[in-house]
């Protein structure tokens, strides 16, 4: 094929182009609708657990007791890794290394310790699914652990993922409401269709590379400050802000005359409301009442009616998530591979959904370069 | 944006659908062209080596006599890796590690060991790019020497990357024949368009996450059987019919009877001819004189001969470099890391050129699943 048609300015970056067909999630970025697999995200985020929610997303529906019983289990028996993992971190991951780089190694040096990294049958894929799942918790509390000088825990291999995680990063089980908020929000940043993270995990997947390369991939965008690094962004935002003595209101105002980004407002998929974003506010509500700590709760909601007044953009996932995250204790700067552990059940399913029925997914690029140009003896360059 | 409106079918994996701009390399698939910033490959194969190769995809145009030993200083003061990394490859990588996972992760994990690691200036982004692209032919020769039972060796830091590669590989410097044939099969691997690594690399910078990242995600997408992996099955096809009795005529036969997939043969972009493959093909007829060994180049042309004349469909990049590899002593299951070598070039220039007008790209699934279903309690589920 020629590539001397210019084609079509729209489909730079690709906005507004498909480039496949899923059964995953569906969103209507009008109405601020998310879908998994045809279950609205407010019934999920109310009436099941992530457990369940990873099933859905796996296997296409709801687990009945014996599908959720065994999905447990296998998940919980998963979670261990293996002593080398936890000696890497100790002794080869800097103390002040990026978490998100730091489980990007950890995820790619797993598959030298699982035997079936490179079987590529259905059955093997999920079990690799499972597998990764359940221990990128066990990888991330052990990374934040050991920085602070602490010896990891082993997981206590009971209980809800959101449990055994928040139980390895504290040392202290939690308690029911920590567990609950802590669970909802991993239901809640699942499955999100082609974001950026997702689709890098597709296009890897699609040379029929493992589900390892194709996860570390995912990892590598998720960490950019345009995807997943924004909630850290929306934290040390409310963070400075306390800080300064400015007013929400004055630090909105003062940022909208610049024409500055806000971090977690506005979204390219909703152009009016982040379901995701009215469920985490509830949340936070709730955790800022049992804490008695009111203060980023209305710093948020200035900022956010303020820019919605003002612009018409609303609050992203990523808006109340960190403020979610700073009640329940967790540093900064897990924020994002906490994104990731939930994640991970979407980026494994649509790698099993694109192995389905695979298509290499291979755009073109338009060349703006010059020709005819020939190579000069090095004495004769300009 | 309602993603209800199906698009059209033909953008399924994005063939033909154009993703972004590059300066980079023009293909004319229907005419067999490939040109790097202009520049012929024919012209380049022959008359630049790789380190002019990579500061051209890098900086725009060939280096002149200073830039060139700038360039080339640069990157020879680079090929040493911290004792951190020999020691993951000793104790943390089983023997028989896929070589591409082992190089997926000691990338990873170099950025730990590289303090611009997330340092997004345009000036840092290029010494990464020169020192990862310095360091991972180390990484690859290390890793190698070590499953096999021998010491790493440390580079020798002068000459050619493709020298001191060779050196390091096998413990003798390299003659200047072999030298050459490894710089040229270098240059003609640096840098192919939107190729699904390259690809992948994009969507991760894009997000503004960082050069390890991105690249990491590369090297995860080129280990795919349908992407870099090909080269080492075209390797084993050759290897298998050596030893099966059968003739390469009878083998092609019945390989097309079957109506089965002939790996190095056929290409998405080059309709007719690779470029590439006709210059590797008369590296591999020097070097198979020179070694008085006719038999790879043989067969390779009977089955090339026998598919364009039924199907005409003709040889792309890997068809003949595996054999060349084969010839030069190298073990097929590095063949594709090598590829990695030479396309680290590539993708970083492609990064380069992303971040210079960064846009993220993120396309759009259709969805195709069920609506309207709710979550019953547990026990209600069939």
């Amino acid at each position: 094929m020629s590539q001397t048609a210019p084609a079509p300015k729209k489909t730079r970056g690709l906005e507004g182009v498909t480039a496949l067909d899923t059964e995953l999630s569906f969103i209507d970025g009008q109405k601020g609708e998310l879908l998994y697999r045809g279950y609205d995200i407010r019934d999920l985020a109310k009436n099941a657990s992530f457990e369940e929610t990873a099933y859905l997303l796996w296997k296409g529906d709801m687990p009945n007791q014996a599908q959720l019983d065994e999905v447990t289990a296998d998940l919980q028996a998963a979670r261990p890794v293996h002593s080398d993992l936890l000696d890497h971190l100790r002794h080869h991951t800097p103390k002040d290394a990026n978490p998100m780089a730091a489980m990007r190694t950890a995820l790619s040096m797993l598959a030298a310790y699982d035997d079936e990294a490179d079987v590529m049958d259905a059955d093997a894929n999920y079990r690799k699914a499972v597998r990764i799942t359940a221990k990128l918790p066990t990888l991330l509390a052990a990374f934040d652990r050991i920085r602070k000088g602490e010896e990891p825990l082993a997981p206590k291999q009971t209980g809800s993922t959101a449990f055994d995680f928040l139980y390895m990063l504290t040392g202290e089980e939690p308690g029911p409401a920590a567990e609950e908020i802590m669970d909802a929000a991993l239901v809640l940043h699942a499955e999100h269709g082609l974001n950026a993270s997702t689709f890098a995990c597709r296009v890897i997947g699609a040379t029929l590379s493992d589900m390892y390369s194709a996860v570390v991939g995912a990892m590598g965008a998720l960490k950019g400050p345009l995807h997943g690094g924004a909630n850290i962004e929306v934290m040390k935002t409310l963070i400075a802000l306390d800080k300064s003595g400015e007013t929400a209101q004055e630090f909105v105002d003062r940022k909208l005359e610049k024409k500055e980004k806000i971090m977690g407002i506005g979204h390219r998929v909703y152009k009016t409301l982040d379901p995701r974003a009215v469920i985490l506010r509830g949340m936070l509500q709730g955790l800022s009442e049992e804490k008695g700590e009111m203060k980023w709760l209305e710093m948020s909601d200035t900022i956010r009616q303020t820019v919605k007044d003002t612009k018409g953009l609303d609050a992203n996932v990523d808006f109340y998530s960190a403020s979610v995250y700073y009640l329940l204790g967790i540093e900064t700067d897990l924020y994002t591979p906490i994104f990731a552990i939930s994640r991970m059940t979407g980026w494994t399913a649509h790698l099993l959904e694109q192995w389905e029925d695979n298509r290499l997914i291979r755009p073109r690029a338009e060349y703006v370069g010059p020709r005819d140009k020939t190579v000069a003896a090095v004495a004769d360059r300009g």
